[in-house]
């Protein structure tokens, strides 16, 4: 394993995605115009934004009626009873409240802040003095699903084996700030399970299953940013991992909830 | 701000670190042998392990009696209880227990698995018939002291603003695999406070505090790896924020207790 250098280029000017957009046709013309070509290894990471605008996971408000439970959450957190409802619908379970936070399970199995609902990056109808407006966006039907389709075109157009992120910006437990995750994964091992593995001195690491994913992600965000940039897609190069780790996908990562000490 | 590119590049040939050794001079000769000068925010992201082990934060356990506090835990975390000992002396507190788990909060705030003890990639006395020795390294004194005062050297030298990281791979609260993140930082802001910023189509972003060293931590982790490579120092080429916003150090990455509802 030799990942002795790490290029993180984002796709220029890449466009508004509207619903129904094709992100493999986008995404290839995107590396045309950085000048790249598709190798062995790369890994798109694409930003989940795009992904559930091109997937039209648009949901209006404003036909939205709260239950009477999503009105009494609605108080202990301070938001839109409406949009409290249509997180509700996202999510297995509520993990932790207070004023401003709601910390829910995903239906996926993703614990994050509103189900990863969000209504910024979003364009509203309207003029721009409408800009409170009502439509909120919901994270993708299914991130592996669509990670693993973007991944195959990719790999298939370019001849070689490509790995895909879709990735989003979260919160987490007991440090301030948001970093890049993966919501979703293909073609590489999204959690590397090194165990087995010796350190420099012969010793058999301890700890060692790496989150591979989430450490592309992280640093894709980087490149991406959170608000005005517009650089949803990051081709990642140099990666590399032992032929012997299989790929697996962002599923993997989810630690299940009676092996997890803090929910 | 224009990411539209980040480099990472790992300083080949980095020797084994002795307790003592110069980081600074270290650094300047691995870039070198990188063949790389320093340029106007570059981020050199240095692995926990080897400024623990110049500071010499060698621990003998063959030296530690534990106390009965640390001989009932380590029955419940089945570890050994010298090791126990050690890890509540580098502790404010025991979050979390379980068998093989002992979460707690380090001295210097991070919630983390055994404080950060570690007993991998250590040299051990004797042969290689006695990898289990008894020695164990803690966290590096003060990493954002540490950070800061690398972070001035290496300033000084290049003529040009430099951040540094000293990064760690920790495991997460929900989410299986180990990440890459900053217990030091310095001459950067490794939180980033976007609040106030605007999204692509004006709306103040909701969400906006970013945990940039912890994002460039993840990144570094990659090329670091976590066994035998051996390529602890890396230099991230790229990144960039607004001249608006401060640098600040590691510490803002901690979320106060009171603030933090998952422990």
């Amino acid at each position: 394993m030799s990942n002795s250098g790490i290029q993180l280029i984002a796709l220029p000017d890449f466009p508004l995605i509207q619903p129904g957009d094709d992100l493999f046709d986008l995404t290839l013309k995107g590396l045309s115009r950085a000048g790249e070509t598709l190798a062995t290894g790369d890994i798109l990471v694409v930003a989940q934004k795009i992904v559930s605008k091109a997937e039209n996971r648009y949901v209006d408000l404003s036909g939205i009626t709260p239950s009477f439970k999503a009105q009494d959450l609605a108080k202990q957190v301070e938001k839109d009873p409406r949009l409290v409802e249509v997180i509700l619908s996202e999510s297995n379970e509520v993990v932790r409240t207070c004023p401003g936070v709601l910390v829910v399970e995903h239906k996926l199995g993703y614990v994050m802040a509103n189900a990863g609902v969000d209504a910024s990056n979003i364009e509203h109808e309207g003029s721009t003095e409408s800009r409170t407006g009502d439509r909120v966006l919901l994270l993708p039907t299914n991130p592996d699903s669509s990670a693993a389709e973007l991944a195959k075109s990719l790999s298939q157009h370019g001849g070689c084996p490509v790995g895909v992120i879709i990735n989003d910006s979260v919160g987490r437990a007991w440090r301030n700030g948001t970093v890049g995750l993966a919501l979703g994964a293909a073609g590489f091992p999204a959690l590397y399970d090194r165990r087995g593995e010796q350190d420099l001195f012969g010793r058999t690491l301890e700890v060692s299953e790496v989150a591979l994913a989430d450490q592309i992600a992280a640093a894709a965000a980087l490149v991406q940013g959170e608000g005005d940039e517009g650089l949803p897609v990051v081709l990642v190069r140099g990666v590399s991992w032992p032929e012997t780790a299989l790929p697996n996908n962002a599923q993997n990562l989810l630690r299940p909830k009676h092996k997890d000490l803090f929910r």
